[in-house]
């Protein structure tokens, strides 16, 4: 078992480090990250420049390969050969929850997507470290030691086909947490307001301000599961077509 | 009626003054649009660095916005109280079609995405222009005509609930566009590979090369609809979800 281990936070980030940290006690682990933070940037493929891959070293004296590419390239690079085998990609531990459309966003879930795409299994971890105080830094133990139990179930049983797992964790110790529950995606109430400055030159410059997202707490749901304590587990896939919207629309007549 | 045009290829692409063209025939319009172009950028919302908008004119004489900005963003700063009512977002025309997986990749569509996670409808127009030859200049002016077809019916029935359009027109004529199909999301096959080389300092890079991807040409999909000369218009969801494979996932004891 040769897993690939990947983020969008670049690859010193303490959740990468503390995820393949737990993986090498059940796998072979490849880590290759991009070297930088490219958070809520997206699903991107670089095409139009070729990539650099550097190998450096973690925290923890562990080796690593780290890319100035995007995270989606990072996972396409060893898929199409940079690394023999892989059998999995796990992409994390995210330091915020990736819950309702923030999957939209996130590069957590699109490093999972890219592995999906290119018919390897991937999940994507996060952590809903926002609820810790903000000047206490993250522990990523309990949560990298969650996402060993959610791989070795993912090992044992198979993803279903085309499916990749969204994986959000309480920030709560390995005890307080009260188990596993499969949900659906959840809503998210973004509360984003435009907020126009002016600089010392008197030109206006703009900022997306507003207050940091909610969302609706529904049971079944991974923003209900998380807040009730929960680890949330989303199956999600890569087609977006609205079945139910298609029988409407072919009543139009053109 | 007040319509937003917006795409991720640049303000002054042709395509965009196209498709604005054909909107201000029918409703009041904004050209809100990135002032470089963010293809295949994914879904990126700024907000790590204030943003600004400055008044352009297109090729046309016509007066647009353009921000630094991502596509994402200039679907946002309008709808966040920029300009003062939007009813409906459209976003293209983009010069490629954005089919299959493309669409997880596609800026077009995220700033449609976006359009809709806002609360606004959303409509993404990609024309398959890879198929004309590559040194004649696209015309948008067919795709335009046909964009604006499917927004007077958008405009006459509405969109259901959270929904996006993704439209994808033929390199055809009017004429010779065989018709509309609703369709589902079809799949891409990807024919990229690992190209390394050495630079003039003996150091490897990396391109992800290999093939331009094809399509699996099946009937009522996206792929299948533009292979046969039918303007292809898919529904899309916010909603990831695989309900289906939740069943399986809930059998898993952890």
């Amino acid at each position: 078992m040769h897993i690939l281990v990947t983020n969008d936070d670049g690859v010193q980030a303490p959740g990468l480090v503390a995820l393949a940290q737990e993986m090498r006690k059940i796998a072979t682990v490849t880590v290759f990250a991009p070297d930088r933070n490219w958070s809520a940037s997206g699903h991107v493929k670089t095409l139009e420049r070729p990539l650099r891959v550097h190998e450096t070293t973690l925290v923890d004296g562990s080796s690593a390969f780290a890319s100035d590419g995007a995270p989606s390239d990072c996972v396409a690079l060893p898929l199409l050969g940079f690394v023999e085998k892989v059998d999995l990609v796990v992409s994390g531990i995210n330091p915020f929850s990736n819950i309702g459309h923030d999957i939209t966003y996130s590069g957590t879930v699109t490093a999972a997507m890219e592995a999906v795409i290119s018919g390897v299994p991937g999940i994507a971890f996060s952590l809903a470290s926002q609820d810790k105080p903000a000047n206490i830094p993250a522990d990523y133990g309990p949560a990298a030691q969650i996402a060993r139990v959610i791989v070795e179930r993912v090992i044992a049983e198979g993803l279903p086909k085309d499916t990749l797992l969204n994986v959000n964790i309480p920030y709560l110790s390995v005890e307080a947490v009260k188990g596993f529950v499969i949900t659906r995606q959840g809503l998210r109430v973004y509360r984003d307001a435009l907020d126009k400055r002016v600089d010392p030159r008197g030109r206006p410059y703009y900022w997306i301000g507003g207050e940091a997202p909610t969302g609706v707490n529904e049971e079944g749901t991974d923003v209900g599961a998380l807040a009730e304590g929960y680890v949330s587990i989303t199956p999600l896939q890569l087609d977006l077509t609205n079945y139910k919207a298609m029988d409407t629309l072919k009543k139009w007549v053109f």
